[in-house]
């Protein structure tokens, strides 16, 4: 946990951006793989963690703006339930950890916020993300369960948003943190993805260096040679001298922070000469989108600038045609960058991604698009200093688009299809690292990685 | 998967214990852990997989008893989905995998059920553990919310359970590869425990074995200094010489077979004598409950035997006294030994546990205690010849539990706390092995692992 007076402060800027009413912070539960009791490993809600701090299942928060009050809701283990669990910390010492003065047994709750809803005042509540919150947010607040996902607080998301978007220096300092532990893994990945071994094989040493620097993954590994799909999970597949592998994998710290990067390495020794094209046009567009980051300058411009650097390569390999502009306008690049350029980054891996897109990463004068490739763009926005993101452009080679596109005849003025055909066993390439944007413009994450195609081959032989 | 004709067999021998109505098989989804689309590893439900062995989420299955119909309800992935995930197979090729001949989009599924219960025929459902299904079933039948989680088909649960708990050949394959899966992540974990690293670096490595064999862990992983708490997880404390270290850990294959193993072993070259004293008691404990099983036989009476050698072996290390038998009868072993002697296992590593243990491990004229010890035995009826189940018994030193007990005079005619307060800081030692019972009694599941104190040594110093 960072200090009391950490999480004291941060719902002091809170408090004094919402108006009245109660503020409802449910904490997660365990969550059930295939019984009730088998548990998936727990994960606290982002917002809770950001607030409080307490990194325990079975809480709920509550923040009274009018009697400006503060509880934990909550109930102690008895010694019989510590013969499963051990010694859990009293409740008491943990609300005291982040500054909490009232702690109340959870039976208290639904009462709280019954009576405060009678007065007349607001039950604040965010957009609930797994079905036990939405069902307890119903019993809570007597808001019909069809309603629940409409009724959320729109004024509470951009509270918390506005805030949760600005990373402090100790929140940097722990993505820093989270990024070296992610780095390390796409080292032993880059390493020891050789001839012979299978995509799990390597999948599950990455976690287990995650494991061992005390968190986990921050997202599920994507490690594949099938990296055309961009959330392809990793197989039994073996993979061979030849195969190009995409891998895109993330830590996440003990303090919930999040570490999210990408590399594309052959298994082979050396890129190929086609995998050197693709991955060029990729790292040029990477590059290029980072070199133009600073605040006020808005995230979906980037986005653009990498599609233009994309379809420039693509004409010069000879996939693409036609003028760059143009070609952009139209959406021909996303036949082989279907996804956005990045999002931001913090204690969730597309941070706040559960408050909507819309409120989080556009504005109120900024619609995001609902068109193919760009509904895809988490964030568009001006970008401030504060703001954690990635920039991770890719080029795809998506067999089952490529067909479905040229039977339909889209985009024949900028796509060669007869070359691009031979390219539906390629695979896919992408080229991620994370960001923080300062007054000076943009700060690399964590410490430079084997990047470039020299230093990828270096590191491979080494 | 298994063949379509074993899927096929399955369902008739369920549709013939069965009556008349719909019978309502869930799939599971996508489960999110900090935003929605933030996924935990899939899980399917291990009834879906048991019936018609299609492990892809967002799917239902409907077997129309009356109408002798089968039906897959999903959809199909368009070629701008497969951007994401990859190419997914057809539904209608799913099907014909487990022999099911009817397909029909998601959104069929609500109308089908309403229209069936408005003309009169049961809608048959079994206990829900995960909200979203909750939820769904809301949905589907009308069944208000609060009431769901009572209305479920017992008739339902009873034939399922009768059928799952005997297992075919083709599963018990499937059992002793997990066995040996998890007997690999135990080598590993006896063998690289030593002096210096931490709890979550050798739980890291365990699960990427269980990764690397195509599946992934059973349950999470308790690999602890402090096995007193029985499902404490592993943390990043370092362990030391001198530490004695409960690692209790199975694999899943990628089948979704269980195995589910403990061994208790020292940090140092050798157990120390206090050590190798409790385990021993343990392992007589363990060999005595085993050489009890048969088909006849009640899993409740092993559980006594295994509690009997318990108190006998603490009453030699003047722990204990009196006389054994009254000393179980009161329940005066449970101050060490808190929980039961196993469990089922198949699929789940608790075997069925969201059927409820009365229904699974108990019968209609043997209702399960609700007396601390006994209350946690989930399973007590007689054993059948294609039973697998799990023998683990073990003596827990919970600090709480003893401060709690001495404090209240519990069961002093049968405890000497003042030797008890010695083992405060001992930890704990469980055994834990996976059987099948067969007519001839019982037989061990997967090969033998080291499990002596002997064993243990030879094969730490190896």
């Amino acid at each position: 946990m960072f200090s009391k007076e950490t999480y004291a402060a941060r719902r002091k800027v809170l408090k004094k951006e919402m108006n009245s009413g109660l503020l409802i912070f449910p904490g997660n539960m365990e969550a059930g793989m295939n019984y009730k009791d088998n548990w998936y490993p727990f994960r606290q809600d982002s917002t809770f963690l950001y607030y409080f701090g307490i990194n325990h299942p079975d809480l709920y928060m509550i923040i009274d703006l009018d009697e400006d009050k503060e509880i934990l809701f909550g109930d102690d283990l008895t010694p019989e339930d510590m013969v499963w669990v051990g010694a859990a910390e009293p409740l008491a010492n943990l609300a005291e950890k982040c500054g909490v003065e009232t702690v109340q047994p959870m039976s208290k709750l639904q009462d709280t916020l019954q009576k405060a809803k009678q007065s007349g005042r607001a039950l604040h509540y965010l957009p609930p993300y797994r079905s036990n919150a939405t069902i307890e947010i119903t019993d809570l607040t007597g808001i019909p369960i069809a309603d629940v996902h409409q009724n959320y607080s729109v004024e509470f998301v951009k509270a918390v948003a506005a805030q949760r978007s600005i990373k402090s220096t100790e929140e940097i300092q722990e993505l820093h943190k989270a990024v070296n532990i992610t780095a390390s893994m796409h080292r032993y990945a880059i390493k020891n993805t050789k001839h012979g071994v299978t995509e799990q094989q390597i999948a599950g040493e990455l976690q287990a260096i995650a494991i061992a620097e005390g968190g986990n993954l921050s997202f599920p590994i994507i490690l594949t040679k099938n990296g055309q799909y961009l959330h392809n999970h990793p197989t039994q597949d073996v993979v061979k001298n030849g195969d190009i592998i995409l891998c895109d994998c993330g830590a996440e710290t003990s303090m919930n922070y999040a570490g999210d990067m990408t590399r594309t390495f052959p298994v082979a020794e050396r890129f190929s000469d086609i995998q050197r094209n693709i991955y060029s046009i990729v790292l040029d567009a990477h590059e290029t989108a980072i070199a133009a980051l600073k605040p006020g300058y808005k995230f979906i411009d980037a986005h653009m600038l990498a599609s233009s650097k994309i379809v420039e390569g693509l004409k010069a390999l000879g996939l693409m045609k036609g003028d760059t502009n143009d070609a952009v306008n139209a959406g021909a690049h996303t036949l082989f960058f279907q996804c956005g350029l990045g999002h931001f980054m913090g204690m969730d891996v597309h941070d706040m991604e559960n408050f909507g897109e819309q409120l989080v990463g556009y504005t109120q004068h900024m619609q995001k698009s609902t068109e193919f490739g760009l509904k895809s763009l988490r964030l568009g926005k001006e970008l401030e200093a504060g703001n954690v993101l990635t920039v991770e452009p890719g080029i795809y080679f998506n067999p089952y688009l490529i067909d479905s596109w040229k039977a339909q005849g889209k985009y024949t003025d900028f796509v060669n299809y007869s070359e691009v055909e031979k390219f539906k066993d390629f695979g896919g390439v992408r080229v991620e690292e994370d960001f923080l944007i300062d007054q000076g413009g943009v700060k690399l994450l964590g410490d430079p990685l084997a990047k470039t195609i020299e230093e990828i081959e270096e590191l491979k032989n080494a």
